[in-house]
């Protein structure tokens, strides 16, 4: 196989916002592109931070690569683990604004829409394997409703009404990087080159685990 | 007016659940039952912590008692503040045995139903008016995968489908009780006064206000 | 006996602090002053929240009151429960200003004195009564390097030198007030009642407890 | 310069406590040993996990070796960063056993002696280089009352007592590894790369300032 006739995998990550000078989405995307993992060559793609934006380039490149997995990352800053989204929701309400200003409150993220969507991804099986592998990973069930939740909504409505079969995608949650977290005294980190391997691992089960384990990783509330 | 023609509050409440003696849910609904708030009588209901057995109780109150305003109540162990949910999701993922053993994995609460449905609740105003009032509240973006969302979304489902106009329902964790954190250090708490002030001032907005702020209450994720 | 002829207990709060307009901690004093129990009255002090001019007005109370227990509270913003501290040490490292505009970093307390001081309150029996009596409480190993710490090593040391056989004292730190924590959405809060009904129990184990419980409260970091 | 002329640098790290296979504080240690810091070498040196027992094996070594600078390591599982210790205190209170089975409640580390040492580390210099070469740290003003504050609380008695002059020493705190984490979700973790670069800062730092920075580094309480 070469990278030619290989799947394609596209790997958004965001560029920095909030005043931060680097997005650790970004930087684990452009450490993956073009890495061959499980049949399948990596698509880094960088998406703007910010509402409406971001969709004319996460569409233009699903029409150009017709991916057969996609995976989009994004800053949870605070959280201590890799953390794989369970539910997108037809919601925009922004707590502080985004890179051009917009500051949405309870708005659809694409109206006459589902209230949500569930990811596609084997999201219990990532979550088993980064834990064997000693990097700490959680079912998330809240993407929040920032622009992260908005890309994720967006795509999963893009795939529900026009992915062929057999493509399947999802959101996963990241935590900051250190250098970060050294500028906000108590926020939990994670070092790139974790994050690195740790993103490599959940590619590979999304490319290799068809059904998904069923383990709870429910939360109570 | 009187109790015969004012309109019908639905306050549900649960069991006890995971050794606990007291459930701070139902205490608040016990104390609110048959309390006169904007024009609405309160009726307090208590439902079995159990996937399934819960609904077919709630049903039959719905049924009997027609009520223009359903508040389910349950406790978020380990939150500071009364917090309105925003969306209730069609998973049932339990991390720990409901009162009946059952421990669900991964399953709808109803098959072939929408992923998930909103809260009609004013939860902006509800919580503005519970901070106002010195109380605190936050909104939720997630009521987890257990069986108060499994309710939330049943109720929701319910109301979806066969309510008639003006009739609006939600779901509003409340925190653990004193005597509760008492025995788990480190546990947030509120008193069961407060908490039943704060119920009480929810109904009320829930009542009276018909378009709910444009307030931003979101998560960056 | 009568309040003329019972032992005197000294309760000091402060005044409020870093743009709150309430204390906590002179809430609870006030509304345990004159309160009678177990054989002694209690007798509340408003303190400055600034170094160094909060002594003077403590130290004309221990001369004027000659008390035989002294119980410094203050407010611990974000802690969820009661907790009595272990140890006061001899360092003012403000990280804001107090009311006055102090700010030292790094100085003693008390210049050639001791490192620190343990409390000489039954700490252990205090908690296990409070928790015994469904009030959320636990030991703490820091008072912090704030004017709470200054008010507390202060106070210890004045004891260590100076005071009679049986008088004991020492500091409790106590959560913000729910009208608090309405304003600081995720901090956790606790009723007044709850807390001035906590530390009348304080108290009461104060003045009837000689030896305290060997039960270990400790933290492993 | 050699070696054999070098000033020793006595680094140490305890053996893995309560379950876990390993820890940080060790494997830290281990992988300086031999460095070569600012015109110091490192001396790695394991301590047992044991109130009383770690001490003769630490006193040893100080005998041995000589060293100028002594700074021993341990895990706080749960904080998410590097943390330099500012005060030992004369108490044992375990939460839970160590690995000889030893629970000491409320026991001082040493009898007739002093309630508390500061560390004579630059733990504000040490901070500061930390956060600007983007490693996570903070200054802690409580090491806990288990088999850490133990050895650290001995250690300055130790120096109090018998070092000579320039001789300095403390304690850090380090977060727990990702492998760790991946076992307790929830809990935050750092690489052991980072945690190496960070400790290898933090004998840079205290090898060569002498005068410890005037920044605040507080807290509240």
């Amino acid at each position: 196989m070469t990278a030619a006739t290989a799947k394609r995998i596209l790997l958004t990550g965001f560029e920095p916002f909030d005043k931060d000078s680097v997005n650790p989405s970004w930087e684990v995307a452009r450490a993956l592109d073009g890495a061959l993992i499980a049949g399948g060559v990596v698509h880094a793609l960088q998406l703007p931070c910010v509402f409406g934006a971001a969709m004319p380039v996460l569409d233009e490149a699903l029409a150009q690569l017709q991916p057969t997995l996609i995976i989009s990352l994004g800053l949870a800053g605070g959280r201590t683990d890799i953390t794989p989204e369970r539910v997108a929701i037809n919601m925009d309400d922004a707590r502080i604004a985004d890179n051009a200003g917009n500051q949405p409150v309870d708005q659809p993220v694409v109206r006459e829409a589902p209230a949500a969507y569930f990811s596609t991804l084997p999201i219990k099986a990532m979550v088993r394997n980064l834990r064997d592998a000693g990097i700490p990973a959680s079912v998330s069930n809240t993407a929040g409703t920032f622009v992260c939740n908005h890309v994720f909504y967006a795509l999963m409505h893009r795939l529900a009404r026009r992915a062929g079969p057999g493509v399947r995608g999802g959101f996963i949650h990241i935590p900051a990087l250190p250098q970060q977290a050294a500028q906000h005294p108590g926020m939990a980190s994670m070092a790139l080159e974790t994050q690195v391997q740790g993103i490599r691992s959940a590619i590979h089960t999304a490319m290799t685990v068809q059904e998904d384990l069923q383990e709870n990783a429910g939360q109570l509330h």
